[in-house]
């Protein structure tokens, strides 16, 4: 039904990507042909498995692995939708055109719909896991799989990007996106790469409101660093974006709040997290540093004390749970930090630094760098 | 504190902002000078005094308003509260200076904490409500008087804006923007124009998966139209794009989930709100048409009958409630919608239009328009 898309070759990380889904229908052949049941392997994701490595600094999975069966009543279902799944995406990739798992789920739902007497597919929840073991069993990601992902996150500064797109090719330039910035894609990886990235430094900013401030005081062009916010948590294609921006050397500032979100976003950006455990080194970026905001900011800028808010219970949980954390715990920084909210239950945001003047936020970062004030 | 940034002069609109802050001081010194309590007059905001027109189409503020005296027990804090706010966002103009409501809300702590033995502005919600009497009183936006509110929202398409901020002017070319699109911004008016706006129609499209679907196939390039999706509920930013935009003469199609979800973003989309009814005819798109999905199309696209999925309460009690609204049920083509909702309790994503092909997206919406299939 679909006819392949006449938008030239695929790129190298694509090819690579069919020959890990094609080598798995062969395995399974190949198993069909010793007369033995098609089987399916992959490493497992649950919390049993994963592990914090000290050495390197982030989030992994272990060595324990699921096997699954198609001769296994058990398993069977599973292993069809493994395959159905596979089998969907290396047709996306043919036709090289992306689409969302919900989009995938609706492709399962028309073509197994007919064939197959039950509807392997009727709720979303179903296929997501599928695709977590498809990424985890080839050990690519879904967005290699021609699957976007929700994209949130916003660029300023130099930094080039060539986009190859949708049969079409554009030079973005992050100093030349005004008031926008450019917005962080869903895949930074397949046909897209930097052409040009000689910035000081990468901040992070986890407020869109506070990256709006430094982009009018073009604090990007001023200082020569790149200006990202994640808006929040980041999504997938944010933090691999961080990841890329560190592996070209860039030192990466976070600037945070001093709250729950704000350390859980850090930290998250920084060692990875549980549920994406998987990805480990594609994601996460142990070189992090937090700028701040800190309650030991208060010691060098006194206006501030005025300007700190109560820590609700959700700070004070997380701050509890975070000193539980061994690669946390172990910065004596980060504990007198931690230490502080749960005494003086008090808390500090990133916008409190507009107090005195709404410059001030540029002058702060400024400063702080120039001090090497961070916390690990 | 703040010196006056070197940015060159306000533009027009920045220059009547000023000058509708400078006659709400102005009169109030007349009332003073005249030896009565300086009074501050806005129009009433509450459900009592809003309405719907029908023959402009629109949700907008009837005539009721409160008067409040700054020599009266009771109202003497709130009227100092909004003498406060309007004197900061005097000061932002002049600095020619953006922020956030989180940033005015510091700056005000910061200031007034000093001078005033009560704290004004203990939490952010008490000045909310105040900054919405200035925008009703003095008829402006709040993005008019420097404060910019959440974005949301990407463009593709034959759309180019200059874009003028932070001291700097860029072009933006809205073809050129590769997978990630222009980021819709918090105000599209002050320092902001449309170039170039050539398209024969704009499509807004609910959500960004989809968006993306037809980002890659170019299909902005191949209609010479220009597609926006609010990514869910429209932004502030986004609904005066998409109002500006109609006045350009685009017709407007709305594209959207055939759930409690779509219809709400339609109909805020072309009516306004409830909340934001003071701002009128500035945001809302009466001109709007809802192209699907619908119910109906399962009587044009078979296939999409299988793909229906279960209506959730949500999806029941709005079809319920929407039938209750005049300016809804005075259609009988939403009637009959909102009836095969209630009476099948099944629902349509767009998603779901992915199912035979990725491509089928495109054809469905190319086929609706040459068709004029809309509902109104």
């Amino acid at each position: 039904m679909a006819k392949k898309k006449e938008t030239g070759e695929l790129g190298e990380n694509d090819q690579r990507t069919v020959e890990k889904l094609e080598s798995l229908g062969k395995e399974q052949l190949k198993e069909i042909g010793a007369g033995q049941s098609p089987s399916f392997e992959a490493p497992l994701r649950g919390k049993s498995n994963v592990f914090y490595d000290p050495k390197s600094g982030y989030l992994h999975l272990g060595d324990k692995k699921e096997r699954r069966v198609f001769l296994n009543v058990a398993q069977a279902k599973k292993f069809m939708q493994t395959i159905a799944v596979a089998a969907k995406c290396k047709k996306f990739k043919e036709e090289n055109l992306h689409t969302s798992i919900r989009g995938l789920f609706y492709q399962l739902k028309f073509s197994l719909g007919e064939d197959v007497e039950e509807e392997l597919f009727e709720e979303q929840e179903q296929s997501n896991p599928i695709i977590e073991d498809i990424e985890t069993a080839l050990t690519l990601k879904r967005e290699d799989l021609n699957l976007s992902t929700d994209r949130k996150g916003v660029v300023a500064g130099p930094l080039v990007i060539k986009d190859k797109f949708g049969g079409d090719e554009v030079t973005i330039d992050c100093t030349k996106q005004g008031r926008s910035g450019w917005m962080v894609p869903s895949d930074v990886d397949n046909g897209m790469e930097f052409v040009k990235c000689d910035a000081k430094y990468a901040l992070i900013i986890e407020k869109d409101a506070l990256w709006q401030r430094l982009n009018e005081d073009q604090f990007w062009k001023k200082e020569n660093c790149i200006i990202i916010t994640p808006k929040g948590q980041a999504s997938r294609g944010c933090r691999r974006l961080i990841r890329k921006l560190a592996d070209q050397g860039l030192p990466i500032y976070c600037f945070m709040d001093c709250d729950a979100w704000g350390w859980y976003i850090y930290w998250t950006i920084k060692t990875g997290s549980m549920n994406l455990a998987y990805l480990g080194s594609e994601i996460a970026v142990p070189e992090a540093r937090f700028i701040g905001v800190t309650m030991k900011d208060i010691q060098t800028y006194d206006f501030l004390k005025k300007l700190t808010i109560r820590a609700k219970e959700v700070d004070i949980k997380r701050a509890e749970e975070m000193l539980g954390y061994s690669w946390i715990a172990s910065h004596p920084e980060w504990v007198e930090e931690l230490k502080t909210v749960l005494e003086s239950k008090k808390k500090l945001e990133q916008d409190a630094l507009q107090g005195p003047r709404l410059t001030f936020v540029g002058e702060y970062i400024r400063d702080k760098i120039s001090r090497k004030d961070f916390l690990p």
